[in-house]
């Protein structure tokens, strides 16, 4: 079964105004659909960034794979590669990790991997997770992932999350998200505030929800002796303790005198960090995202190598839509050692999604495995439509938190290690 | 599809004398053949060793994964695992390292995954190829696998082989294999003879087939010393040199001394190694070997670690069938990072065969991926059925090289850092 053709189509969704150590999400959030149709009239779905240089080199590489074997792992991703040239891609935000001509393949690839597995689940009537080994788990946990935000975005109405800049605010945000989806854990992102600012939520929440998990991630906001300090303060409180330094090295610092795991998916986001991070140490936890590692498959190799290696997983989330949700949810039910509850940013997607309603839901905070094959969903080519027409009528074109920001706060600098 | 059943049947076939650091092969060679037969009736075949502890454990995993699904390849693993116990599984030849129960299961595990993935080919209409991410290769290359040997088992006939005991005798066998297989790369089996002995035998096989990649495999017969000594002597003579010393620090010391990369089958073999060695710099090589790294889902994680880490890939051999030789030509076709000649023992079975003549065949020393779907081979049920009549009919239970040995030199110790 050969691709016959490739849709990409860039959509645009309303993003609530999340803070971060970047600056604030904008009112849009920009996303590519990927639809990979075989000679035999099968479809399956892909999704990745909408940056614009990026949808570039994804419709490059579209171009580039009709008529290859949807199974053919390997020569895709060779074809990926020699499309795209010694291209590298830098996001502007800098949330995962700097950029390489090694993540920005993978980036690339990663939805028509998606879409093929789609495909190759459809053709064959399993679901892409028994393609992957099969589940391990029923249904995937999420974590209730809280944010410092604005109660509306400049100049607009409040929206129905309200403002959350204090210990309060974040408590009532996490009651909302619990009581909506029944989350069993809990992540903060920090790196807006000073730490003290934010540990003081992090212990609110602690007391508001005890037994729960609980993590922050201040994105690299902190240099390595706050982090240590404040990784020392958080003893008994923190399940684990997400990029607080930047870099290996930074990391491996704070590692080094902090008693919780650190996590991350900043200072190690492709096969290259890998072995200088286990060399030094730097992390306990690794945050797999199939949309930046080179698709499932490849996530998979990933988290066989952490197995080896003793480093425990957990699974990173950019704002994303239900294509992507599905795609976590069966890689996440079908690594065993997956063990702690996925971060995603469904909750702030707020009902807007490219997915037919029904097969993707939340209970008790996780998400039941879709029993269809394939990724077992199907676009709602009405809201594709309706989304791609939003992206037509806006003028964002990548994600850029900081000159969002500045809008605002003209003397906003990104903190990195800032406190 | 579920398995419905799984038929084992241990098989003997006759081995030449070849000799090696722990002995001497047996007249009887012992593999064990599994098929598993679907709910649908579909089959699929995988082999593995036939030692008898090795073959209960496989009859007892067989009777845990009758009613799983054939994809379930996490489920499938955990019942081995849990059928086992915590057996483990210690070969007596000692030629492929310390046992341990990872590997116990995982080499248990093994036959029932190819067969798994055989059937999963030929359901889908897919080569086993392309279902570990598409072929790379279109043929896999095999090495000339030299073996110091007598000219028969003591009290039997000459074989067609002839003897092997000195430089000429080997060279005299690398020209046979060579020109009957076409292979273009040569191993030699050592830890036999001193080493000064076995180093001549390399430079006259140097000499004999300039350009040919040429390594040896001595066993871990040498001591950390000897092996820097005889390494720095072979400086842009070998490809690579093969567990010249014992254990992983042995290796360690010996990497940081001598040119050329080390290789092992013997200090890696399961995944715990792996960090040690890789930390220590113990290996450039890793040989995989799909019987006892877990089938070869497993095996490309491994290979996929590999490439992350900077580590090259060979493959390993011990005597085998034509279903490994398929499964290992699937593997090696589909493993872009394998980019040495893999070894195998088929000239040595010498036409012996379960598989049906026709779909596995040497041409410029390798195999052409068979087309067929699933591993693309077929029993021959009446060398089946002869095989293990020969198995009924000898007493040889498991394989013993010292004890072979010791009927004709009683002092006969391993050769275990000897020289």
């Amino acid at each position: 079964m050969r691709i016959h053709e490739i849709h990409v189509t860039p959509v645009a969704f309303k993003d609530p105004p999340l803070l971060n150590a970047s600056g604030v999400h904008e009112p849009w959030a920009l996303r590519t659909v990927v639809e990979v149709v075989t000679d035999e009239g099968v479809t399956g779905l892909g999704e990745t960034y909408g940056d614009l240089s990026h949808l570039d080199r994804v419709r490059a590489a579209a171009r580039a794979l009709t008529g290859l074997p949807v199974h053919a792992h390997h020569a895709l991703h060779a074809r990926v590669a020699a499309a795209i040239g010694a291209d590298v891609f830098t996001d502007q935000h800098g949330l995962t990790g700097a950029g390489s001509h090694q993540k920005t393949v993978d980036a690339v690839f990663s939805p028509f991997e998606v879409a093929c597995l789609d495909i190759r689940g459809k053709a064959a009537g399993l679901r892409v997770a028994d393609l992957l080994g099969g589940p391990v788990r029923d249904a995937v946990p999420y974590s209730a992932y809280l944010f410092y935000k604005w109660a509306g975005h400049p100049g607009a109405d409040e929206d129905r999350f309200g403002a959350a800049l204090d210990p309060e605010g974040i408590v009532a945000q996490a009651r909302l998200l619990i009581e909506e989806y029944g989350f069993t854990s809990i992540k903060l992102k920090g790196g807006v505030f000073a730490p003290e600012r934010e540990t003081e939520a992090v212990r609110a929440l602690h007391d508001a929800f005890p037994g729960l998990p609980l993590r922050i991630d201040p994105n690299a906001a902190w240099t390595p002796a706050t982090s240590a300090r404040v990784g020392a303060s958080l003893d008994g409180v923190l399940e684990y303790l997400e990029d607080p330094a930047p870099g290996i090295d930074g990391m491996a610092e704070v590692a080094a005198q902090v008693p919780m795991k650190l996590a991350t998916n900043m200072c190690v986001v492709t096969h290259d960090h890998l072995p200088p991070a286990i060399a030094r140490g730097a992390i306990g936890v690794l945050l797999l995202d199939h949309h930046y590692w080179g698709g499932l498959l490849r996530s998979a190799q990933v988290a066989a190598l952490c197995d080896t290696f003793g480093l425990e997983l957990s699974m990173h989330s950019n704002s994303h839509l239900g294509i992507s949700l599905a795609a976590m949810t069966h890689l996440a039910a079908a690594t065993p050692n997956l063990t702690h509850a996925c971060d995603t940013h469904t909750p702030w997607q707020d009902g807007q999604d490219v997915v037919a309603p029904g097969a993707l839901r939340f209970t008790g905070g996780a998400v039941p495995l879709p029993d269809r094959p394939g990724l077992g969903i199907e676009l709602d080519r009405d809201a594709l439509a309706a989304m791609h027409e939003q992206y037509r009528r806006i003028t964002v074109r990548r994600r850029d938190d900081t000159a969002y920001m500045r809008r605002f706060d003209p003397e906003f600098q990104p903190k990195r290690a800032h406190w």
